[in-house]
């Protein structure tokens, strides 16, 4: 497959530049970093800061704007900013609300957030963090919860505390809802064709047998659990789905908000015969959907495929959060 | 390649249904057919009505809002509806100020648009019509100009008119500004890899050697005007814009729109990517940019690649009616 880019290693420099040309009412980047910044972003708020490695675009510049995160660092292809650019990030956008850094749950990740969040404090900045664990394809709830990847429904966290964030919640309260959103969500991701790596034209993320699809594969290519043939989007929404459901007592008051995610190379046709099977279950199911959005929002370069999220809408507050408008040009 | 489909003759009608469940504040189906309507449209203006075949999502029903079309009408998979279904909508949708139909120019579409046309005609509605053909990879210009097929350059007529006609223009303006900048826009797409055919899985729309890119496709895998191997954005955006800015004479005073449209499979790593290519080009040319969008808005179905579409804004308020708000959720 070809990628439209020039040298892999310039990627990361032009896609960002890309971003704010596209964008350049809403986003700028901060010259001779990965870091994009909201333009005119507001000082009487806390701040929220989103990234990790490049690769997933829209991801997460798309949603750097008003409502959503203030700002967002890259690092290279599939690599989160060391933590020194976090820091930068961290103080470019800081105000005396404090900073408030959405980590999808990946080691590296973790590790470089965790470290720059540590650098800020030692600096007397207010810094706390949400790691966002919500792809449920590796672990059963509670069962080694913190093994759980960080996949498409960091997209939801992001509008919930963008939108939270801008009602002037505090840095502490932005925690706990973070944290009990998170909780409240899980996600499930198919690929039907592997994506390319970037890096090595021609050479797939995975090898995936043709007419083949894999359940639970990861944003970078992991290893997913069952491949098999492809059967119809149906039976796809109805394994998706049903998965999901199991992590949730469902009753006549349960609300719930879906994601339906494309990974890549996902066609609007694709997500929108998904989204009609999804629609169909959910009935059967007797499950009630308050909310739902689809699009591709947090992908693996030209993987195809979807991820379908649920998130038990546990506050009314969510809701409108979630209905919030915002800036954020790829929500 | 897998398209998550159920049976490829329910696309057409599974597409819909899934489109007005994930956008059911903006857009209705109206039952037993492939007419998308905008909810609560206004009946103070012209109606504008666009459509063709399924396989282009979200084309044209990602269009359909406040300030953009007012109707879509789908046919089958690369098929226009037939003209009574076309004038089903017209009748759907018509006001005492005229119904204009935006027609991509393929002779299949233009047929049976025109017979619809006759037929409201004949029932004494005002309607009339304009014929896009931006894509200048067939013909240049003023040589058999009305062999150029319709591409994605429909998009921003359908978002010029859409303003237009919420501006109170009447239908015979909105035909005129309609014409004038049809006449002052061109399309060039590349494909970077082939589309699949909804209708036989695995084959693909037209063949392709791997690393070749092929200059000049078609929406329905048509062939391009030359194959080679895929060298770099770069190289690719300059190929597209220069082939474009041959058809304009262009000076200081020239401004220009720019729509860069992924052809259903591409990423938003490479939109952004090219674009930042197409930039710095037009920095290096001279070339005003006034506006600029890109995103998959006239897709064909999983084809990878690009279309670049230039506009020569002619008239200052083409600008303030694509700059516009509209509700429709694709633009």
């Amino acid at each position: 497959m070809v990628l439209i880019i020039n040298k892999p290693e310039d990627v990361s420099d032009q896609v960002l530049q890309g971003a704010t040309f596209l964008h350049s009412d809403i986003i700028e980047k901060i010259p001779n970093s990965n870091i994009i910044v909201q333009k005119h972003f507001s000082k009487n708020q806390v701040a929220l800061i989103g990234g990790g490695g490049i690769g997933h675009e829209p991801s997460d510049f798309g949603f750097v704007g008003d409502g959503m995160l203030t700002a967002c660092v890259n690092g290279k292809i599939f690599q989160p900013a060391p933590a020194k650019e976090i820091l930068r990030a961290i103080k470019s956008v800081y105000t005396k609300y404090g900073v408030l850094i959405i980590i999808k749950n990946f080691e590296r990740d973790l590790n470089v957030c965790l470290e720059a969040e540590k650098l800020a404090r030692e600096e007397g900045m207010q810094v706390d963090h949400v790691i966002v664990n919500d792809d449920c394809s590796i672990e059963k709830r509670d069962n080694y919860k913190k093994r759980r990847r960080g996949v498409s429904g960091t997209v939801l966290v992001h509008k919930i505390l963008g939108a939270a964030a801008k009602e002037g919640k505090s840095l502490a309260e932005l925690k706990e809802i973070g944290d009990k959103v998170v909780y409240a969500m899980n996600t499930l991701g198919v690929a039907t064709a592997s994506g390319t790596c970037i890096e090595t034209p021609n050479k797939p993320l995975f090898e995936l047998p043709e007419q083949h699809i894999s359940y639970g594969v990861g944003i970078h290519g992991e290893a997913g659990y069952r491949v098999e043939p492809f059967r119809s989007s149906e039976n796809l929404a109805n394994e998706l789905l049903n998965k999901l459901i199991d992590f949730y007592d469902v009753n006549e008051e349960s609300q719930f908000a879906i994601l339906i995610n494309g990974m890549g190379a996902t066609t609007a046709m694709e997500l929108a015969i998904f989204a009609h099977d999804v629609s169909r279950l959910s009935v059967l199911n007797e499950l009630n959907i308050s909310f739902v959005k689809a699009g591709s929002f947090l992908t693996s370069t030209n993987m195809s495929g979807v991820s379908l999220t649920l998130l038990k809408l546990q506050e009314n507050s969510w809701l409108r959060f979630l209905e919030a408008p915002t800036s954020a040009f790829a929500w």
